[in-house]
């Protein structure tokens, strides 16, 4: 770090400036304090992003700011949460720039802007390791609607939002390890800005029965509905929504396979009752959503081609660990 | 990391029989629920712990849990808030051994135990770099009762709980700069394993003025006190509670001003008006509080020696960055 600045001449110039809730107390204490109202509930989560993991040293301030924040928004959408603000912990290296948090920052205010979230509090350190950045976002529910990964029932149908595998097939790009053309940027972009659906999740409330937001893969995610549903889940291969960019460097089945273990999307998964007509309940949202199977008794995932036969799946999608 | 166990196995046998709230949803989801009561609020404070910055890798790893619960703990008693529970963000390098996460959960375990707080969620990664532990901490107060550092007011009398200077001489042990004698484990311990005064912090709701917990050197501290409430804070520095451990390497006007100065003590500084009968409204509470100066207008903080002559003091304490 830059030893010209103070943590707290730091925190001034370029934290205290997003703590605009009131609730964040101007970031002039070591903690925020905020209203509770009978009828309503807590949702609290939270995601850590460390250089060389899940971001490159190299991605612009900005968007390493937009994911970090984004991917516990995304925890908030898939839980119906109304999201309310952050907490971040961030851990520096001595030698970063001064410009390189000004451009976090920005990133930060841009995305609290479109989010309706403001920073409540948190910590910065000092680190001889890597950039990390801790987020814990809070949001509200009224009481008993958080939509949880437990409750997917025989019968149910299964549905995701968006298309599936553009993130990880941009990060591919990324790497060097695909050569995707003219839409190339479309899924990096993807890849690096993440759209949390906060309006997709809230009006789910009352409607699935079990959600979760995708981020190591969609087999692997939905494994967890399954296994903590105690149920099976049935997703026929051919229906899982993709975009043309994606289908034009990962066709055919294996390029589903991949779109499908691949992780990033940052979609909702759930899983909603035959009787529900999904498709008129969320004609009105920004975002798509596809009914790509069915929920049945027995436990796993199971993936069918488009002869109804079972393909392989592998137990697990990417983890960054 | 040994590769023999995935980040489930992992969350499901050191972590999961952590979260022992029903807010927690056996860590079953990406997030835990909480309820709200009207005329209540939420009271919540982040603190990360970095390897080699604020621990060492040799320490026992139920300690640095303890002290990474603790600090935050600490932070919700100054707030005069009841501890609900934590969430934690945690970067494992890939070389630290099950027996280490073991004997961390179990350093959890106790103070959860200890404390009656509960794991209520967090996120589990890999890191190339050093140890990481952010640790979210939520409590609740009465609506408008938060202690806050603002607040405040000419007149006031200030206090500080249980004695200043032993972690910093601990610490000092630690790294071979201090030959303690007999002191030295009391030292230590006190370095190590803080205690966050949490009766005390409850107790002083409707009674402190402004408060703080005492991390970065007493006189640090009581300098945010001094800047957020536009104050001036004079101590009078032969009333600064000492051990007599302390007294013992520590010695003399030097001594103080070493004991004011260094970090970690996480005891809890206060001002109230002198109306206010301490000493008695206290007597209860396992740890004593000792009145050390008087709140004036004017601003920053103003050491006096026995004279009443005005010492020089630094304007900031240990900051880990």
């Amino acid at each position: 770090m830059n030893r010209s600045i103070s943590e707290f001449a730091l925190i001034a110039k370029y934290f205290a400036p997003l703590a605009v809730d009131p609730a964040a107390l101007g970031l002039t204490d070591d903690a925020c304090v905020l209203p509770q109202e009978s009828g309503r509930q807590t949702v609290v989560t939270a995601d850590a992003l460390i250089e060389g993991v899940h971001f490159l040293k190299s991605d612009p301030p900005a968007l390493i700011a937009a994911k970090a924040l984004r991917v516990n928004l995304s925890d908030l959408a898939a839980k119906g949460a109304d999201p309310v603000g952050y907490l971040m912990a961030l851990a520096l290296p001595r030698d970063i720039e001064e410009s390189w948090l000004e451009k976090f920052a920005h990133g930060l205010s841009a995305d609290q802007t479109e989010f309706s979230v403001s920073l409540l509090g948190g910590d910065t350190t000092a680190t001889p390791g890597p950039l990390m950045i801790a987020i814990t976002a809070l949001g509200s529910v009224p009481q008993g609607e958080m939509l949880r990964r437990a409750g997917a029932g025989p019968g149910d149908s299964i549905y995701v939002s968006g298309s599936i595998g553009d993130a990880g097939a941009g990060l591919a790009v990324l790497q060097g390890e695909l050569e995707a053309g003219p839409g190339a940027q479309t899924l990096i972009a993807r890849y690096r800005r993440p759209t949390p659906r906060l309006s997709l999740g809230k009006a789910l409330r009352g409607v699935a029965t079990a959600a979760l937001d995708v981020s190591d893969g969609l087999l692997a995610d939905l494994g967890h509905i399954a296994e903590v549903s105690g149920v099976r889940l049935v997703i026929e291969a051919g229906r899982i929504p993709r975009s043309l960019a994606l289908q034009a460097v990962w066709p055919g089945i294996e390029g589903i396979m991949r779109a499908a273990t691949a992780g990033d999307d940052y979609e909702i998964a759930f899983t909603a009752p035959p009787g529900v007509d999904v498709a008129a309940a969320f004609s009105k949202y920004d975002v798509s959503v596809t009914k790509i199977g069915w929920v049945e008794k027995g436990e796993g995932v199971v993936l069918l081609d488009e002869g109804g036969t079972a393909l392989p799946v592998a137990r697990a999608g990417y983890r960054h660990f």
